[in-house]
C-alpha cells in the first residue's frame, strides 16, 4: 500500500514509518521526535552545536575519500552537502530531535546524517530518501559511531559558543575600565564584612571588577583548550572496530584543517570515549565565571543601594519603572538578571554533574542534558554579560559628594595613623569618634595630636591607597 | 512628531516609546522585553502561570469594584478581558517578556496588566494604548504591587502545573501495578548493593515502582496546600500600604471563589512577601520524585541490561533503533532521558536555593529565576513521565525463563535454610556451591542434609517471599 | 597458637582477628574499623544514632521473647544491656566505626550487636567474645538485617537530633520577639531590591524574622513525622524472609512503647527498604530553614553595616574584636558563622541527592553518607541557631535616631500620598526631592499641595505601617 | 583583683579575660573558642593549613626585619618559634577555635599570632602572656591583615594537602596498570548504554581506568599552579596601607625561598583579595576527580556483580563480611565507600559555592567554610583513594572464563562482520541469534555465509579490540 499523498515511506528496525515527502530528516529522526517530546528546544536552536557536527561528517567523507572507502561521487556529494547545511540557516529547522533525549545522542547523530543525507540527494537531483546514492548510515556516518563523533561535535560546538561569550566579556572588561579610569580620584571607604575599613578609590574597585574579568576571559581561553583533544576513529567503544588503522589520525588531522583548530587524537580512545571529565570541568570553569559575575552584580547593587537610605556612592542607569506602586523607584534590574543567571549556571553545574557520576561501562549516555547544560549556560552568560555591559555598565554615574561624605566620616581611615599615632591612640580615638559621632580628623586636631599640616600629609589621598614608604618609615622612627 | 505608520506612542519615566499600533502590550512590556533578551522563552511559554495570573487580576477588579474604589464598567470590563485571556490560547503570543528577568517579577506583572488594559479597550471599542479608559497601573493594578501579585500568582500557576504532573503520575503507577500483576508468580533474586540476595517475585519488585510513584502523588499532593496561602493584600513590603483594610480579605476569598481552591490569607503578610521557603520546599518535592523516578528508570536499565551479558529479567519496548554502526542494538533510549531530567530538576534544586539565599530586606527579587526553574521542572517531568508509562513501563515483558535460571543457581537462597540447618551448615554449603559452581539445592540433597520433599516444601514461593509462621516455628524447635 | 598477651581471638569469613581481650566491639567492628578510615568521625560521634539503635536491638529482644525465639535469660541480658547503654555515656568510645562507611551500614549494625552482646556477656558475668552466652548475630541480631534495623535507626536518631534543634529555634524565636516588642514604635524606611521603599517600623522587621522561624519551627515538626514510618521486619529485602508472620507488628508496637512515638509500619516493606525518599525531604527541610537563617543572617548584616558608610540601622553586640590591623573595627561575625552553616547545609543536601540516586534494586547502600550529612547538618545548624540567639539577637540595639534620619530623607514616602495626590504629581515631587537633595515633606509643603496639619496627618506612623481606611478612602473621593 | 590561680589575665576590645596561665593561646583565641562551638574540629585538624600560616608568619618576620621594621632579636625569636611550631606535632592542640568561624578567619590567623608569641616567649625565657618582648599583633602580625595572610595561607595550605592525595592516585593508577597488564589477553564483551557492545579486553577497560586517573593526576597538577599567586603585602583591602613600598615583594620572595615554590605577587592585589575563583575552581578539580573515581567504582561494583545473577566478570576481593542475614554474602564494600566520599566533595563544591557568591566589596568573609570544604575533600578523598588501592583493586582476580562465555554468546560481535556480510545480512543473523538463543558464529556457519577458517580469522582477537587494516580493506572489496 502506497503512503498518503505528501508522504513517502522509511524502513528501520522497527517497521515502516511515514515521512513528510519533502523532509530532509529520515526514519530515525522521526522516531525521535516522537519519543523524546521533553524540552520542546529541538537541537537546531545550538546552531554552534550543529555546525560542529557537520563538520565533523565533512572530515570523515574526506578521510573516507583519501582511503580509498568512498567513491569521489559520493565524496563530493556529502561534503557539498556539508558546506551547503554551514553556510546557511535556512536549515536550522530541520534539526528537530529534542535536546533532551535518551540514548547517548544517537538521534542528534542520526538527524544530521539523514540531513546530510537528503540534502546531498538534493544536489544530486534525486529525491528525499532514495538513500541509494547517499545512504545515512553506509556513506555519511561511514567509520564511524555516535559513540565518538557526538562527543567530538559536541567539544568543537561548545567551543565555538564560548566565542561570542569571551567577545561580550572583552566588552564588559572594557567598560569596567573606562569607569575604573573615571572614578580614578574619587576617594571612598572600602568595605570588609560589611563594616567600614580602610579607604581606597572608586576607581580601584573599578578595577578589580575589570581584572576580575579579564582573569576569567584567561581561565576560559586557558581551559577550553582541554577540547581539543577528541576520540574520533574510536567508533562503537574506542577500540576502534571497523575503521583502517589510518582513518583516526587522517580524520583529526582533516578536522584540523577544517575547523582551523589545533585538535588531538585522544592518546586512549577507549577511555576517552566515556569520559566526560573535560565537560565537567568546563562546567565548572562557566560555574566559576557565572559566580565572578553574581559577586560583581551584588556589589553594583549595594553601591548603587538607595537612593537615600542605602550606600549611593553610584548610580546605575534607568533602564525601565521599576514600580507600579511606587513612583520614582528605580530598580537594579540588569545585575539582578546576572545575578540569576549566574545561579542557573550553578545549578547546571549540579546537573552535569550528576550526569558524569552516571556514565557505565564503555559511554555515557547523559551527555546529551551535558551539552543541554553547556549550551544553555553559554548562552544566558552570553546574553547576561552583554546586557551587564550595554545597559548598566556603561552608563554608571558615581557621586563623588556622597563618597567623600563618607569617607571622611569613616572611622577605619585611623588606621593610616597607627604607625603615627599607635595602635592605642588610635583605638581610643576610634572609639570616641564613634560614641560622639564625630570625625577622626576633628578629634586628632582637637587633642593636637598633630597639626593641620602634618594631618593633611599623612591623608593625602597617594598615601591612603598604596604602600607608602615615607608614612611608614616615619612611623617607625 | 507623531510616530511612523504602524506605530503608536506610550510614555514611562524613560520617556517616549514606540509600540506596534495593535499591540496589546504597552511600553512597560517594550522596555522589559529590550532589556531582558536572555532565555528566549517569553512568559508566554508557562500558560498556568499567566492563567493564574489574569485570574488574580479578576479577583482584585471584583474586590475593587465591591469595596467601591472601581467604577462598575471599568471593573466590568477588566473583568471581561480576563475572561478572555482565560477562555482562549490566542493571546499566548503577546505575553512577550522573557521567563528569565530582573525586577522581581514587575515587568511579568505589567505584561499581564498591559494586555488586559488593552483586551479590555478593544471590549469597549477603543484602541490600544487609550489608557483613559482602562489603565493598566491605575485601573488593572489597582491596590496591588508585583510583589503581592506576582508570588500570589506564581503559587497558582505552580499548583496548575502540577495538576498534569499528577494525572501522568497516576498512570505511572497504573501501569506499574498493570505490571506488577501480571508478573506476580514470577520467582527471581533480589538484589542488594549489586549482590545476589534473597527470592522475591518480579511482581513484587514492579509493586514497589507502583508504590513509590503512589507515594509521591501524595506527597506532592499534601505539600503543594503550602501555596494557598498567599500575601495578596500586602502590596509594596506586605504592610498593605494604600489599601483598604477590607481589601486583603475580600481579595483573598473572592480568588477562592473564583479558582475553587481554598486560599487562605498569610497570618503575616509581611513576612510572606519576602519568604520564598515554599518555593524552596515544592523545588525540593519535586526533586524527591525526580531522584525516585530517576532511581527507578536505572533499575529498569539494569534488569533489562543485556540481552546476553547483562541481567536480562524484563525486556524494555524497543522505540528505536540504537546504533548506527551495530546492527540490531537497542537501548534503554526512554528510562535514560528520565535520569537526565531528573538530574535537571536536581540542578534547579540549587539554583532555587541560590535564588532563596539572594533575598534581602522586604523582598526576594529574583522569584522570576525560581518560577522559571519549578515551571521548567514541572514541564520536563511531565513530559519524562508520560513517556515513561506509554513507551516503556506499559510495553515491558519479563524473561520467566531467565529469571528462574538465575533464582535457581542463586546462592543466597540458603539463607532460606538457615532456621533449619544453621548459619554454619549453610555457610559451608554456600561456600562449596560458589566454589564448585553448583546450586545450593543440588548440594543439600548430595549430602542428604534434608530429603526431596522438605526441600521442595522449605522453597516453596510463598515461603520465600513473605514471612512464615510455620518455616520459622519449625526451624526453632 | 594462643594470641598475644591483651588479645583475644575471634573469627569470621575472613579468618581469625586478635581484638584487645577488653575490647567490647569484636572481629566485625574490627575489620570495619580497619576498612574505613576515612572521616575520623566514629558513629559514637552521632549519640542519638546510636541510642536509636540500640532501642531497636531493644524492642527486638523483647519481640523475640514474646513469639518464643528467644529464651528469656538471653532476652533479659540483651534487654538489660541495651539499658546500660541508654543510660549512660561511658560506652561512646565503643562505637567506633567510621560514619563514612560502605556497606549500608552493616558495620554499624554489628558494631552496636557486638557492643551489646559483650555488655550482655558482662552482666552475666562472662567475659568479652564468649558468644555462646549471647551472639551479636543469633541472638542481638535475631530476626533483623541491617537493611531494616539501620533505616529505623536513622529515622529515630535524626528524629530525636531534631529536638535539640527545634529547641534552639524556639529560643531564636523568642529573641527575635523581644526585639519586635522593644522596637515596635521605630519608624523607618522599608527597602525592596535594595532600594528605598514604603514605611514600615523597625519592630515589623524582627516580627518577620520571628515569624520566619515559627514558620519553619512548624515545618519541621510536620515534616518529621514521616520518619515514624518504619520497615523493621523486613529483613532483608523487605519480604521479611525468616520472620514470625507476627514479627513486623509486634516489633514495631513495642518500638513504640519504648520511644514513646507513634511509630507505625510501613504498608509495602520491600519498597520501604530501599526508599530513601523521607531522608531527601528531610534533608531539603534543613536546607530549607538553613537559607532562612542565612537570609535573615544577611539581613542583620546589611542592618548593622557601617558604622558610618553603610545603614547602620541596628548594633550587633560585640563579641570579638574584628582586626588586627585596624582599631576599633567589629565584624558581625556570628550572622558569618551562620550563613557558612546554610551553605554547608545546602552542599549536604546535593550529596544526600546524590545518594539516593544511587540506590540501586533492594537497597540503597549509601545511607551512612546520608546519615553523616543529616547529622552534621542537625549538629552545625543547631549550634549556630544558639550561637545566633545568644550571642547575637539578644543583645541587639537599634539606632532609633538613623532610623528616623533616613525615613524622613525617603522619597518612597511619597507613595502614602498617591491616593490623595494622584501618581503624576506624586511623580514630580519624588523626581525634585531627589534632584535637590531635598526631602518630600518640605517640598509638598513649599507647593503647598497639602497643609502641615493635612500632612503629619496623612504620615502618621499608624496610618503608614498598615492599611487604614481613613486615608484610602478619603482619596477616592 | 589577680586571677584565680592557674589563670593568667589578658585584655581586648570587650575587657579582660582569664587565660590558664600555660596556655599559648591567649585572649583572641580564647573569646573566638567561645564564639564558634559549631563543628567541633579545630582549626589544628588541619596541619598543613597550620603548616602553611606558620610558614606565612616566618617570611613576614624575615621581611620585616629586612626591611628596618622589626628589631633583630624579635625577629629570631619569632622565625625560632617558628621553627619549633613547624618541625613538631606537639602543639597541634594549641590551635583551638573552630574550623567553621564566622570573622573571615581573623580568629585563626590571631590563634596562630597568639601561639607563635607565646612559643617565643618560652624561648626567651618569659611566661606565656608577657607580650611586651613578641607581641601577637604588633610584631608577629606586622605589615599584615588577616585579608591577605589567610587567603595565602589558605592556598599554600591546599597545595600541601595535595600532594599526599596525588601520592595515593599515582598508587591507584600503578594498581590499575598491573591489572590491565594482568587481564590483557582476557577477551569481553564492551557494554554501552548497559547493553552488549562490540569485543573488548578486560586488560583494555582495566587500561581505561589507569588512565583515567592518570589525566586527573595531571590536572590535578596543572590547576593547583593557581594557587601559587597571593596576594601578600595587600593588608586590609589590597591596597598595602601601612606597608613599605618594598614590603610586598621582599615577603613573598622570602616565601618562594621557605616553601620552595615559586610563589608569586598578584598582580592586583585589591582584586585578590576578595577572590575566591581559584579555590571554587580547585573545589571543581576535585569533584571532577571524585566523579571520575565514582564511575569506577560503579563500574567495579557492576563488574563484579554477582556471584550468580549479575555480570560476574571480575571478583573483588573480600575485606569483611556482609550480611549477618545472609551467610556467606560478600559486600563491595570499598567502591561504596568511594562513591560516598566523591558525592559528600560533590556536595561540598556547591557550598564553595555558595561561599564564593556571598562575598561583599573588598573581602569574602567566608573562606573559612571554603578551607573546611577544600580541606574535608581532600582528607576524605586521600583516604578513600588509597583504601581503593590496597584493599580493593590490588586484590581483584578476573574470571576469563565467565568473560569468555558472555564474550561467545554476544551478539554484539556481529558488528564485526558487517564491513564483509553487510549490514542488512549481519542484522538477520542477529536478530535470528537473539530470537533462537543461539550465537553468531553457529548461525553464521550454519548459514555458510564464511567457512569455519573464516570466521575465525575475522573474529582474531587482535581484529576484534583494535583498528584493522586488513578487515576492513578486505571487505570493501
Amino acid at each position: 500500500m502506497p503512503p498518503p499523498a505528501g508522504f513517502r515511506v522509511e524502513k528501520d528496525l522497527l517497521g515502516e514509518a511515514r515521512i513528510p515527502v519533502e523532509a530532509l530528516w529520515g526514519v530515525h529522526t522521526s522516531r525521535a521526535a516522537q519519543n523524546f517530546p521533553i524540552s520542546g528546544e529541538p537541537v537546531g536552536a545550538f546552531p554552534d552545536f550543529i555546525r560542529a557536527f557537520v563538520t565533523v561528517k565533512q572530515a570523515a567523507a574526506r578521510t573516507n575519500r583519501a582511503l580509498g572507502y568512498l567513491d569521489h561521487k559520493r565524496a563530493a556529494l556529502i561534503e557539498e552537502a556539508c558546506l551547503a547545511l554551514l553556510k546557511s540557516d535556512d536549515y536550522r529547522n530541520d534539526f528537530i530531535v529534542d535536546a533532551m533525549q535518551g540514548g547517548a545522542g544517537t538521534s542528534t547523530n542520526m538527524n544530521v546524517n539523514e540531513v546530510i543525507a537528503n540534502v546531498a540527494l538534493g544536489l544530486a537531483g534525486k529525491k528525499p530518501g532514495d538513500y541509494r546514492v547517499v545512504h545515512p548510515n553506509d556513506h555519511v556516518n561511514m567509520a564511524q559511531s555516535t559513540n565518538d563523533v557526538y562527543p567530538t561535535a559536541l567539544r568543537l560546538g561548545v567551543l565555538a559558543a564560548t566565542v561570542p561569550l569571551l567577545a561580550a566579556l572583552e566588552d564588559l572588561a572594557c567598560a569596567f575600565k573606562t569607569k575604573a579610569d573615571e572614578f580614578a580620584s574619587i576617594l571612598k571607604v572600602g568595605r570588609t564584612q560589611l563594616r567600614d575599613a580602610v579607604p581606597m578609590t572608586l576607581g580601584q574597585e573599578f578595577r578589580t571588577f575589570q581584572h576580575a574579568v579579564e582573569t576569567e576571559i584567561r581561565h576560559i581561553r586557558d581551559q577550553s583548550e582541554s577540547f581539543l583533544t577528541v576520540n574520533l576513529g574510536g567508533t562503537a567503544i574506542g577500540t576502534g572496530l571497523n575503521t583502517d588503522p589510518r582513518y583516526a589520525e587522517t580524520v583529526v588531522q582533516e578536522l584540523g584543517r577544517l575547523t582551523g583548530l589545533a585538535v588531538v587524537e585522544a592518546s586512549d580512545r577507549i577511555e576517552a570515549t566515556s569520559d566526560v571529565g573535560v565537560f565537567v570541568q568546563f562546567s565548572a570553569v562557566l560555574k566559576r565565571l557565572a559566580l565572578k559575575l553574581s559577586k560583581i552584580s551584588s556589589d553594583l547593587r549595594l553601591l548603587s543601594s538607595g537612593p537615600r537610605a542605602g550606600i549611593g556612592e553610584i548610580m546605575l542607569p534607568a533602564v525601565q519603572a521599576g514600580s507600579s506602586i511606587m513612583p520614582g523607584k528605580v530598580n537594579p534590574v540588569i545585575p539582578e538578571a546576572v545575578n540569576q543567571v549566574a545561579y542557573l549556571v550553578a545549578g547546571y553545574d549540579v546537573t552535569v554533574s550528576m550526569c558524569a557520576d552516571g556514565g557505565q561501562f564503555q559511554l555515557n549516555p547523559f551527555e546529551p542534558m551535558i551539552g543541554y547544560c553547556l549550551f544553555s549556560s553559554l548562552k544566558t552568560l552570553t546574553a547576561a554579560v552583554t546586557l551587564l555591559t550595554t545597559k548598566c555598565v556603561s552608563g554608571i554615574a558615581a557621586d563623588p559628594e556622597r563618597c567623600r561624605y563618607l569617607f571622611e566620616r569613616n572611622i577605619g581611615i585611623v588606621t593610616a595613623l597607627v604607625p603615627v599615632l599607635g595602635y592605642d591612640a588610635c583605638s581610643q580615638i576610634a572609639r570616641r569618634a564613634l560614641a560622639e559621632n564625630r570625625t577622626v580628623s576633628e578629634l586628632v586636631l582637637e587633642e593636637k595630636l598633630l597639626s593641620e599640616n602634618e594631618l593633611a600629609g599623612l591623608l593625602r589621598p597617594e598615601f591612603l591607597t598604596q604602600p607608602n614608604v615615607g608614612r611608614v618609615t616615619a612611623a617607625v622612627m
